[in-house]
């Protein structure tokens, strides 16, 4: 099992009520690879600038994430800057600089094309259908996107979203696409447009997800210090991409795990700026913040 | 076992994207002593006016709620009018008549002072505790409050928290009451000031409690039809009490099933105007609700 992920590589300039990283190692591809590498390898497709260099790719060392599709192109790295409220929940777009990211052309390397796994991160949906043409027999398709190509390109989106198997949107974009406010009513007409599941991810309301199986809640873990929300929703997006592709199979059960696994490693996310905290992460950590997540919601039946 | 509940009983009008409807039954006292008393018997204490006859009185016949404290006084019945925004999260008061429930000095029959439960509904915080000083030896007292109390009475509502063992608030409240803006740091100073259990209701995104055991999240129940919100918390309260009053213990594992067991009765709550679909509730129909969250939030450990 292999996973591919295809998303931006970038720089981030970031603050909060508790402090400012500059320039510091950002982008959905990377979140998604670093999280997703804790249990499965990962192909990785994306573009950097000159300005990139060993430094900066010493963060994907000693893991099992293939770079070979990481293109270096003559400008700049994509520069994300952004400046978060006092809540953490609300934040302003100070600077997108797209530099070599505004004609990225996804092109995979030979050995990419057999993942058995593919996360479409969020870009232009015509890229992502790009990529897809050029993986062979996928076992499954994820995919994010945002509302800048909901309202841009709804008609190219729509024509993606008939190859993805689950899509992860937040609760916003999932109105936004289904043109429906309530929840239940808005995973029916997503479903109904491709992806056999919807993963709604809600911040520090936590998840929800609908499936062929029902609905499945989990919450986020409540954290008494949120540094730094930057990243946290790709990084779900790899511990539960990941998870699935290292059991191997999609039933309910798993899928659930998966959720949580997300969950986990995005509450670890949030802990630090950057990939700072899950740069250090360890294995035995993840599983025991998993065990605390059962012990947060497990109740017992009646008797 | 019986709970003791002291709150409003009052008309409502209401106006939801959905329909309109003219000064029927509410009140936190009335959803809160139709919930509980599916497991316990309830002693209502409050007040209305000589315009609240035999036809309102109605709602409570056949079930164990005993009316015995609820005072009729010269004058109108508390009449409050509410207007919800197309989303059902943000509700317009148009028009809030205290009437009779401006005097309100609760006072309880002799048959009361022995009941086991107290739950004080959200009035002056002067008041509950004059309610509490008549009752003998209540094996735990469940509190409500809003931040007009907060604000207004903040002295008067510390010295009545120091009494209480169970404090519900929506999440807005206990960051006014603590001053923080983090809900486990809130938690804390709240659990600080008496209650030892803390349960923050979130409305759609669930409810979160902190007790001596740490912390348990759960969802609110997804539904697809969201017909009235008015009375949620309050339904919720009489859920979450009356189970944990018919169990005759507090442990960790039964307060966790209190806490569904109130989601469970105000998903049900929100379903209807008024309290309508409680009404005509069954055991069956809330048993096997508890069951489907269950199926909602499981998952297993990892293997």
């Amino acid at each position: 099992m292999s996973i591919l992920v295809v998303g931006s590589v970038a720089y981030d300039t970031v603050e909060t009520p508790f402090g400012r990283a500059e320039r510091v190692l950002g982008g959905s591809a990377s979140f998604f690879a670093v999280a997703a590498s804790f249990f499965t390898p990962v192909n990785l497709v994306g573009v950097v600038g000159r300005d990139f260099g060993a430094q900066q790719l010493a963060a994907f060392d000693g893991r099992p994430i293939d770079l070979a599709g990481l293109e270096r192109r003559d400008g700049e790295t994509f520069h994300w800057q952004g400046r978060y409220a006092w809540d953490l929940n609300s934040r302003e777009t100070l600077r997108t600089d797209l530099n070599v990211f505004e004609t990225f052309d996804p092109r995979l390397p030979e050995a990419y094309r057999g993942s058995s796994h593919v996360f479409l991160g969020n870009i232009d949906p015509l890229l992502q259908r790009r990529v897809l043409d050029q993986v062979e027999r996928p076992r499954l398709v994820a995919c994010d996107t945002m509302n800048f190509w909901i309202s841009g390109k709804p008609a190219e989106l729509r024509e993606t979203l008939r190859h993805v198997d689950v899509l992860l949107v937040n609760d916003a974009e999932a109105r936004e696409l289904s043109g429906e406010w309530n929840v239940v009513k808005a995973a029916r007409a997503i479903r109904a447009m491709g992806p056999s599941t919807l993963v709604i991810k809600k911040g520090e309301h936590g998840v929800l997800m609908f499936s062929n199986e029902g609905s499945f809640a989990a919450p986020a873990y409540p954290l008494e210090d949120v540094f730094d929300p930057t990243g946290a929703g790709d990084t779900f997006g790899g511990g539960f991409l990941g998870y699935l592709a290292s059991r191997e199979r999609f039933d309910d059960e798993t899928l659930r795990r998966a959720v949580i696994m997300g969950s986990t490693l995005a509450s670890f996310c949030v802990e630090a700026f950057s990939l700072d905290r899950l740069l250090r992460l360890t294995r035995p950590e993840i599983d025991e913040r998993f065990r605390l997540f059962r012990r947060l919601t497990h109740f017992e039946p009646l008797s």
